[in-house]
Parts: structure tokens; C-alpha cells; sequence
């Protein structure tokens, strides 16, 4: 019988589903707005359940907007944990998803899912060390530390470290429910449109929105740089769909080290240190069915 | 024939050189200051010479102060790169130390070295990730990751993350030459004793110079939880040293991350979490002499 898994990228804007089993083999997928977690999750039930009247699921895999719990010997594994999306927190995503479907389900945060995809088939491809950052919604980031996903004792929440703001020239505070003005509260899409009171995707590239975005962008990535000296940087998600982002997050980011990190891959080639993914907005997709390969076949030969 | 190690606590401020197999095995202990690398290095070589009169050494171990070259296959491994320490930069510690004494010299930095001394034999014994973080003359981290010590593009520099700086209530710039008031520029030893204007042991526990140096390192580890999620950090380091100090940051880090991050760990048992050495000054030298153990006997399975 052959082996075919679900995968779902659970965004915090939206769902999308598929089955298939690898880049070249995704099919019947689908997607619509996340809304209430019924609503949600009962519209990914019926998605697979007509899937399953075609074709046998094996198992399906998520890629979670979070925190989550991803330990799989916690009692609440699979569950969205403290989230400040309404109506989400506690929500048991892996259960009523098994639950209904007769499958076993397994889930990680949708930024190590990124990662995965784009370990197995993207920009990530045989390092043993890079990290996946999304900015869009939120910002959150993952990645694989010595050839593993990242984990420890819960998983990394990086869109909410704290960064220099200098409200004399910013003085937005910020709209994380938590830190106020930690680098999701400054530097996330609504951060973007309630700070200029206008969506990031109609402000002109020479709008001085963006170098404040690409200043606080690279002071993350340069805290990253620092914490974890990472291989590679991939940076997603929708905010960094403006073309005229990257190049000078790059420069900013160069201008902070300042000479520091003297490394070749940062000094000379950040081009190809600091990238966009290679699997664009499917590396969640793609990494959450590689998410149940891995689990299944061993943790630790993606990519290799 | 037996296998005695000789061990390397290579320290900004002092070096420490000893000769043994583990905690319970560690003889002619000696130290000296850090001077010229010259007379530096000359002193270890000395001091080993010494040792090989009595008995055949296998190989030496070194944790470094940095940055350094880590990586075994790079033309440079084992130099000093570009330290901030007036003489020290380039300095190929490991052919130095090699070529006169005739045994293989193996290096990493200061930092992970004294992690692996406490994976094998302290505060971090049977944990898969966790970091390690001196603050003294400098601060800075490294740790153990998926059961692997940090690596990847070159190796943490934790001390030289941006963080927070609100001039209002504190004026002073920071001192570090490439970055001003990263976390070591504004919370390192002579940051402390150049803010004050007297050296922090003479500061006495009421001194407000305590709660502030809590709030920056509390804001590193902050960043490090977010950045890393890791199982514990140690905080080691001669700043470390006033026990008034270790309280604050707990105190601090809690409030900061304002119930974000959700575990029993963070929210319950703080005084777990957040530790100091349990082998105190002789991390490194133990974690130099663990070091050559596990680059001669594999790389992943200290402390298990």
C-alpha cells in the first residue's frame, strides 16, 4: 500500500492543506482564512476526510502558528498554548484533528516546519545549522541547531526579544499584548500599518517605513548571529515580499556587526547568507509533511 | 599507558593550566595573568615542559577567550581572531602551544568549554540544551544544543547582542570598541567599573548599580529563552560572584517575559532554571580536559 500524508500549514491568518509526499508530489490543496478554532479546524476535518474517501492517509503533519506545545510526551501536546490570537489559546489542534480522523497527527511550530521544507528541498540544504525566520502577522523563527529542529524546553518564541528603540525617532510603542516593544511589537506586519497607519503593501518603496523595518529586522538577525552563529538566515513571510527589504536589511546588518564576525559568508557573501526562501510560501506546507516523514523514519537525515 | 590530559582555562584576565582526567583527577594546578601572548603562552609552555618531565602527556585541551577559530579543517583553527584584547588578535594559540610541547592541542572557546565541564560533571549534567554564560571582564556564552556544543558559521558571541539602552536613566555609552553598548559594552565587569567609577566589589549590595546590571543581563537571557529555549543557563563569570545579584536577574527575567513563555520551569522554579556553576572557577579547566576526551572518543555523549 502506498504511503501518503496530509500535510497543514496553520497559519495565524490562514489554513492551508494538501497530501502528497514530497515537493514534486503535492496534491488537493486547498486553503481558506483562520477563524474561530471551530470553524477552522472543521473545514481542515472535512478537507481530509474527502481526501480519505479517495486514498488511505497515513498520518498528517502541522506546522503550527504558536507558542505550542510540541513535546510528544507532554499531556498537552499538540495544543496552542498561550497565543494572543483570540479565542485560540488552549486550542487542542492535534487532538481533534486525530480524533476525527482516525490518523495519528503530529505537529511542530510553523516555523521549524518552514525550516524542514526548506531543509529537505529549499535554502537550507545540507547545513547542520541555519534558522527560518517568518515576518508577517508576527515574526517567529526556527530552524535546525547540529542537524536537528530546534527545541529545549519549549521551542524558540524569537519574534519576542527585546531590541534597542529609540523613541525619540520611533515613538510607536508597539502592539505586542506582552512586551509591548519587543521585535514583533515593532517590526510585524500590524506593527507596520499601525505605526503608518497604512498596509505595508501600499507603501512606496523609498517610504521611510522601510529602513526603520529593515534597522529592526537586522538587529534581530544580528542577536541571532550572535546567540546561535547560524550558516544561513532565511527570512519569509509576507513582509518580506517588498523587493527593496532584503538589500538593506543586509546592510544594516553588515554596519552592526561592524567587523566583528569576521567571517567571509557575512563580510563578503551576505547575499547568499542572508536569503528569501527557495520554496516561498510552501516551505510550511512542504515541511509539514517532511515533519511526519522525519517522525516516522528517525529525526536527524533531512536534507543530508 | 595511561592517558593524562593536560587542560587550558585561556582567560582575558588569567590563564589556568592543570594536569588530569576529570574532577576527581586534577594536579599541578598553576595560574598566571594574561600579559603579552609572549610571555603568555611561554609561561604555559613552561609549565607543560615541566609536566612532561614527570610524565607523558596524550594531548591538551584549550577553552579560549575570543572570538576564536573553531573550526578543526580552517587554515586558522586555533588562532585568536579579532579580540578586542590590545596584542592578542591573531595570535595561533594551539600551533604555538603544539609545536613546542610536540602532543595535539585542541581548542574551543572559554565558554564551551566550561558548558561541557558542567554537562560532564555540574549544573548541566543530562540535559540536551542548555547554555552557559560568564560575565566578567567580558560576557559570553555557549552551550550545548541538540547534545552538541555550539558551532555553526563560527561560535556564539552572546555578549555582543543589542539590547535596550534607555540614556535617560543611563547615561553611560557602553565600552565595547566595535559595538558601544551591546549586553558587554553595557553590563561586563569594567562596563560596571567605568559607570560608577570604582570596581564592582567595593559597590556595595544596596548600590543601585546591581538592580540595573540585573536588568541587562536579565534582558540577555530574556533574548537567549526566546532566541534558543533552552533546558538551564549558568551564569558564571567574577560579576557573578555577589550573591545579591543572582536573585534580581531571576526577578527580572520573570517580569520581562510577562508569562509568555509558560513552563513550570520559568514561572515555578526560577532557582532551577537560572543557576550558577556547580564546579565554580574550574569549569573550563575541567571542560579544557573533557574537551580532548570527547574530540578523541566522539563527539555527542558527555554527561549522559
Amino acid at each position: 500500500m502506498s504511503t501518503v500524508y496530509g500535510g497543514i500549514d496553520a497559519g495565524g491568518t490562514k489554513f492551508i492543506c494538501a497530501v502528497g509526499n514530497s515537493l514534486d508530489d503535492l496534491r488537493a490543496e486547498t486553503q481558506f482564512p483562520t477563524t474561530t478554532p471551530t470553524e477552522t479546524i472543521g473545514r481542515v476535518i472535512s478537507f481530509f476526510r474527502e481526501q480519505q474517501e479517495q486514498e488511505a492517509l497515513t498520518a498528517i503533519g502541522i506546522g503550527s502558528f504558536g507558542p505550542v506545545d510540541t513535546n510528544p510526551i507532554s499531556s498537552t501536546y499538540g495544543h496552542i498554548t498561550t497565543t494572543p490570537k483570540p479565542g485560540w489559546a488552549q486550542t487542542d489542534l492535534v487532538g481533534m484533528i486525530q480524533d476525527a480522523l482516525g490518523i495519528p497527527v503530529v505537529l511542530d511550530t510553523d516555523v521549524n516546519a518552514a525550516a524542514l521544507g526548506e531543509h529537505r528541498w529549499g535554502a537550507g540544504q545540507g547545513l547542520d545549522s541555519f534558522i527560518y525566520l517568518t515576518v508577517g502577522t508576527g515574526i517567529g523563527g526556527g530552524g535546525i541547531m547540529n542537524s536537528q529542529l530546534m527545541h529545549g524546553l519549549i521551542h524558540p518564541e524569537m519574534g519576542h526579544i527585546r531590541i534597542p528603540h529609540d523613541r525619540n525617532i520611533d515613538p510607536y510603542p508597539g502592539l505586542c499584548p506582552y512586551h509591548g516593544d519587543c521585535l514583533e511589537g515593532l517590526a510585524s506586519g500590524p506593527a507596520i500599518e499601525a505605526r503608518w497607519g497604512q498596509s505595508p503593501e501600499t507603501l512606496p518603496a523609498a517610504h521611510p517605513a522601510w529602513s526603520l523595518e529593515a534597522y529592526y529586522l537586522a538587529v534581530g538577525l544580528v542577536n541571532f548571529i550572535c546567540t546561535l552563529s547560524p550558516q544561513r538566515i532565511i527570512v519569509g513571510g509576507g513582509v518580506m515580499g517588498q523587493p527593496q527589504l532584503l538589500p538593506l536589511v543586509r546592510e544594516n546588518v553588515q554596519r552592526l556587526l561592524n567587523g566583528y564576525v569576521r567571517t567571509p559568508q557575512i563580510e563578503e557573501e551576505i547575499d547568499k547568507y542572508i536569503v528569501l526562501p527557495h520554496l516561498g510560501k510552501r516551505a510550511g506546507l512542504l515541511g509539514a509533511i517532511e515533519l511526519v516523514h522525519i517522525l516516522r523514519c528517525g529525526k536527524t537525515d533531512a536534507g543530508k
